[in-house]
């Protein structure tokens, strides 16, 4: 491994539905900066069964992670849902792709949603719209991702963040700034 | 493939969990009859986090189908649970086994839970201790399996004698019988 390998951090962002999985990635630069890669969406045939949607989006999910070769994973840490029935389906998809992410060797680090949201921003109950639109302006995109793709950027925008912020820290430290 | 081979059908009946996964392989024969292969339970390290598990079981589930080579595999079915956060947690497990099951080229059969316990029990609300009871009694066993195992045992059995039922009814028109 050469040193410029070493250095590089690529942020997979995944937003896993049963349907649809939003993907993206961003190059994690030091201090918090980022610069875009790809996002988009993965799609399940809608009305296959559960078994064959799954294999479906993991195969797609492997083809993201061997083109664009990511070396660490974001998701939303989900701990409830509004019904037992849709946090079922929506656990299957998630399980789904935490396996294919482990099996790819890559750490997945889970947010609360209220933490995307708020460190996106600036408000842990924004809307799915001003989600869009951040996350547009932050990564200067032309047009806003579809929504899967844009909860996918937001979860991988929050992890550059927040894993910025211990190095931000030693910065501060070694200036001698402490508040 | 020899006409032999083509024949077998040895049904793999899962429960799975996000700690531990119950497993059970039977050898299905004509007209609702099985034997006894194997039963048991894959652990994952209790404290580890939810991704790692999933790989552990996956791993564990992949050893089984390459020791016991199922043909056909069947699970329980579930709609609905009490409540969101665990319902997240075991979708999570379900997912995962799956995307497993599905990428070995098994087709899975889901099976409503109380169909299963009045297939094995006479008793769609049979509890924990009667379904281990019976799938003892109807697999020869000499103790009891564990719980997850016996679980496991019970969806392997409804398959066994749910997947004969065509073959029973064209037996029956045969004959000429109808009722």
């Amino acid at each position: 491994m050469t040193p410029k390998t070493a250095a590089r951090h690529r942020v997979l962002g995944l937003d896993p539905g049963s349907r649809v999985m939003g993907y993206a990635v961003l190059e994690r630069l030091e201090r918090g900066r980022f610069t875009y890669r790809e996002c988009g969406t993965i799609a399940a045939s809608a009305r296959a069964p559960i078994a064959e949607r799954l294999l479906e989006l993991a195969t797609g999910l492997r083809e993201v992670i061997h083109e664009l070769a990511p070396t660490e994973a974001a998701m939303e840490d989900i701990f409830t849902h509004r019904n037992a029935h849709s946090a079922l389906v929506l656990g299957q998809a998630r399980g789904a792709a935490l396996l294919v992410l482990t099996e790819q060797g890559l750490t997945v680090t889970g947010y609360p949603p209220a933490t995307v949201k708020k460190t996106v921003c600036g408000n842990g109950r924004a809307a799915k719209e001003q989600v869009q639109q951040m996350v547009t302006a932050l990564t200067g995109l032309k047009h806003p991702p579809a929504e899967d793709a844009a909860d996918a950027l937001a979860v991988a925008i929050c992890h550059c963040l927040h894993a910025a912020t211990p190095e931000l820290l030693r910065q501060t430290h070694k200036k001698g700034g402490r508040r």
